[in-house]
């Protein structure tokens, strides 16, 4: 065996590109032996195998600094750098992230959990490289579905300004999650199609300046040949953007991989390498479906998932559009996870998959309201992220009525950090005109999909989180649940940690269902407590536990006031632990009753 | 006159087209006459006189709809669509909007205060039109600046899979504010310098298919006839991701608009038409200067600059960079507004305008922190809002050290409600690793910005507003100034209206200077008090006045508590009245503690 915890980018390069090519195999065996143990990425692994092997061939980290976008397809370039050991505790507690981490290791130079942000990043290392008189070259492993966001493309428009040791590896697998949407998609595929494009262009150039008939061109046609030359020059669309292009290359042969690498680390001008791989390569299941292998969780999948959120949520949506044919639904590349495939499938024309890019999703949703259509834009909290802004100006200064799915709200478990849903309140509590639903159970995700679709007139925000949705009980609430008063302390608490808050003895419960704007009669109810202990599945800053003393204490509420939110960032491990740990279980509310 | 109340769409449409280029000249008169009474944007508008003419010519709003991106250029639509008699009162309270609202009118089919949002919020009109039956045509107008933001991209590369109705019209005037920065930038230069290029293209094709070198082509060299048609119809860069290309037409010549916008009105896919105009056109001052006469204000501009918060946070900045060779400075297109042209033209190797990009300036930035530089990244706030994903996963996260001047915090005046800086603050409290400071001068300005520079070790925020900068007294405070008790009501606040409260009577003072985390010694200084005032300039949720009940709440705090702070939309005023309708100048404060 080569791959061992001695293996390193150092020992890589005394191999033979036999023993090479042997390295792969084996790297590959161990992804489809470990990656199912631990749950993570496999189909965008085992995509990448040659490719890190070559990075690594013809680079040394950390001196040079590999940049990787989405990071879940950094597992072997872990694998290289030392942390072979590390794998059987992969995305879990105290284990080794599944995306790369500088904190983590010096060979993973940027963190790398949300898309597209690879060549701002490595612009950034790269510039302050020069300045700082160090060596080295910085690439950025970039896919083509990260292609499809916005920021990718605000990088590459600073790529030939700033920076001459930048390297960038399109790894174009022709899907990122889902299959890649968009024109640059069919760009791509146009670019793959004429195989020979590179050979053919040289063959152009030699036989305009040498042939008679190239003669002949340039003399009977005035202009013509500054055309064709430019039309050939600028034919590449990475050209056309200032960058010295490479490829297509087959990211699957290690030796014309590691030539082309070669080839990119000795030009002195930005440039692209384009990198054709197979997501799944190797393992027949996932290269026949790298959408299901795309994330494996560790307990085998399937059979419950029709008890999800999601799931809940994009059937009772697909209800709702067969008798209201002015919903329509919107996702950026998360047609399946978010359950939009129901309505996509059957109605196709109000189905909109827009690639990664939230930011033109919501702008975009924003357009169909305007024109009096019922956009429910379906999103995981974490990528919600990247489209403040948005939220502000296209939806809530002109009160334009548009409902989200918050999917993957509070904790996400293995994904860890980069992927909490722990921001979506904060962003969303401080915008006008917005209000905020968050169910427990299947029954009241119902309702309040019923309530956001109809009932508000602005942006109306259902958030929900990832797993099993219980199944629930019909009660006749609206706005809050109250178990009624037999106690002097009161828990007050939202979301799917609500019915830990029902078996804690010596409380009553409150617990939210419209959780924005805070309900007054909530607050009064809880005015009625000497102590209220406030849980909170979400950031303490900014939060709802916040506003609800504001408002309690308006109702002149001088007792106990507690509040257990998540006050830093969270690492992965499994959801239960991540409860547990911010003490948001039912033995975390009990500890706080009593401590306190 | 043409020009007058009349005018509109329709009226227009019968006019010859010496007369409509008589009109273009009696707008350019207004403008040039009206513009500097109540300040706005006046060389855009100057610049798409004739483009706006001959949009109202081929198109009928609001059956067809006109998204203007950045909508600063839309004063002759305005004009022409019912508006004459409001400019007057122009970005004024109880006036009309300097941009497009739809609120305002029928014919401003999409707000358009920021930049980059045009073409994604035209699809969505496009498709709610298409699957309503509606015919009309949907025309976004986007500048090459706006063209420099991901989302601009992100909507391209939805275009052809989305629309069939759709025109863009690329404004491209090679600048946005600044200069435009970046490839595409070049890009566009070397499309305008081939000025017959589609002249020739035609000759081209004809030449291919008719003559017989072309013929001679096809038999001679296989493949080639296909590669050459390839270079030549991918040859641009619109054309690549799906787009049919129209251009570049003289954007002043009112004739070859007009016909140029028939043809696209003709077509029947998505097409983009390539509009070279000047900015400024018309008007000597603002042509040789247009980035002087991008936005103007009603008073006499100039002299004061030296005394803006933005003039004394550049010059500060540089005077740190002259003693600390890591420190670098970015800028999203706003080199002069933020006064980082002195650090620009004094160290360029470390000053970094990426265009309109915060997404990638924000992460460029955590890229230079990462290889140990001290990167300042200046933003407006509203602005910033672009960036929170950006803030939470590649700065927060993993720690980077990055400052950020926040410029135009708080109330900003007369452009209103997509303006209004009054986000930052739930941005960046919700984001751990997080510390923001809020100077009420020139001395405590300086101040903050040695502690941000190297007292944080994690994102570190400094927020100011527009306008002067009061010089200030030299005090021996740091993280807050209190008066001294000399009463029992107390007003807490922060930034440039404590200024205000310093003179409000029977009540004593604490203004916050680091507002955040709050600082527990203030929270126990204001515990002392029976009766607290917190004013806030900026939103109410998610602001420094919850975290400070809750703070002062858990020092056994019983008192009266009340907050004033903004909570909703704010529109154009004065940022005086601005000041005084939220209740936040000494009147508001006065009445506040009479009041209650």
């Amino acid at each position: 065996m080569i791959l061992s915890e001695n293996i390193s980018s150092d020992t890589l390069k005394n191999l033979t590109l036999e023993e090479k090519n042997l390295l792969c195999e084996e790297i590959r065996a161990f992804l489809i032996d470990n990656v199912p143990k631990t749950g993570g990425h496999l189909a965008s692994n085992l995509g990448t195998v040659e490719l890190t092997v070559a990075l690594h061939s013809v680079f040394t980290t950390p001196e040079d600094k590999i940049v990787f976008d989405v990071g879940h397809q950094s597992y072997t370039h872990k694998l290289l750098t030392g942390r072979y050991s590390d794998f059987p505790k992969l995305r879990s507690k105290d284990g080794i992230s599944g995306f790369p981490r500088h904190a983590e290791s010096e060979h993973d130079a940027f963190i790398g959990g949300h898309s597209s942000i690879s060549i701002s990043a490595a612009l950034g290392i790269a510039k302050a490289m020069e300045l700082e008189g160090k060596a080295g070259n910085v690439i950025a492993v970039i896919g083509d579905g990260a292609l499809t966001g916005g920021q990718a493309y605000e990088g590459l428009n600073n790529v030939s300004k700033l920076s001459n040791n930048l390297i960038i590896v399109l790894n174009d697998n022709e899907m990122s999650i889902s299959r890649s949407k968009g024109s640059v998609a069919d760009y791509l595929t146009r670019m793959r199609s004429s195989r020979s494009y590179y050979d053919k262009k040289a063959a152009v150039k030699d036989f305009l300046s040498h042939s008679d008939i190239g003669k002949e061109i340039s003399k009977s046609i005035s202009g013509t040949k500054d055309l064709v030359k430019f039309a050939i020059y600028q034919s590449n669309i990475f050209e056309s953007l200032g960058l010295k292009y490479y490829g297509p290359v087959n990211g699957h042969d290690l030796g014309k991989l590691i030539e082309i690498l070669e080839i990119a680390k000795m030009t002195d001008e930005p440039c692209i390498v384009h990198v054709k791989t197979k997501k799944g390569k190797g393992y027949k299941p996932a290269e026949l479906n790298s959408g299901e292998y795309h994330g494996i969780s560790k307990k085998s999948a399937g059979a419950q998932k029709s008890l999800t959120f999601s799931e809940t949520a994009g059937t009772a949506l697909l209800e709702h559009a067969d008798t209201d044919d002015k919903i329509c639904a919107v996702t950026a590349a998360m047609k399946y996870a978010t359950g939009l495939e129901h309505i996509a499938k059957t109605y196709p024309e109000r189905f909109f998959d827009v690639g990664i890019a939230e930011q033109h999703a919501l702008t975009f949703s924003c357009g169909l309201a305007a024109e009096g259509m019922l956009p429910v834009f379906a999103v995981y909290s974490t990528f919600f992220q990247r489209c403040y802004d948005q939220l502000i100006h296209d939806a809530s200064i002109e009160k334009k009525h548009i409902v989200l799915f918050i999917d993957r709200a509070g904790f996400v478990g293995e994904d860890g950090e980069t992927h909490q849903g722990l921001f979506d309140v904060p962003m969303l509590t401080s915008v006008p005109n917005t209000e905020i639903y968050s169910p427990f159970d299947r029954n009241t995700l119902k309702l309040c999909i019923e309530k956001a679709l109809y009932e508000s007139d602005g942006i109306a925000a259902i958030r929900y989180p990832k797993g099993v949705c219980p199944a629930g009980v019909r009660r006749k609430y609206r706005d809050f649940y109250y178990s009624g008063k037999q106690n002097d302390t009161l828990i007050v608490t939202y979301g799917r940690i609500a019915h830990f808050a029902q078996s804690v003895e010596g409380a009553d419960t409150l617990a939210l269902l419209k959780i924005f704007p805070i309900n007054a009669e909530a607050a009064v109810t809880a005015a009625g407590y000497s102590k209220v202990y406030f849980f909170e599945e979400g950031m303490k800053n900014g939060g709802i536990a916040e506003k609800f003393l504001y408002e309690l204490y308006g109702q002149g509420f001088t007792g106990k006031y507690t509040v257990t939110a998540v006050e830093g960032t969270v690492g992965s491990a499994d959801t239960e632990t991540q409860l547990a740990e911010a003490g948001l279980d039912r033995e975390g509310m009990i500890r706080r009753l009593r401590d306190e």
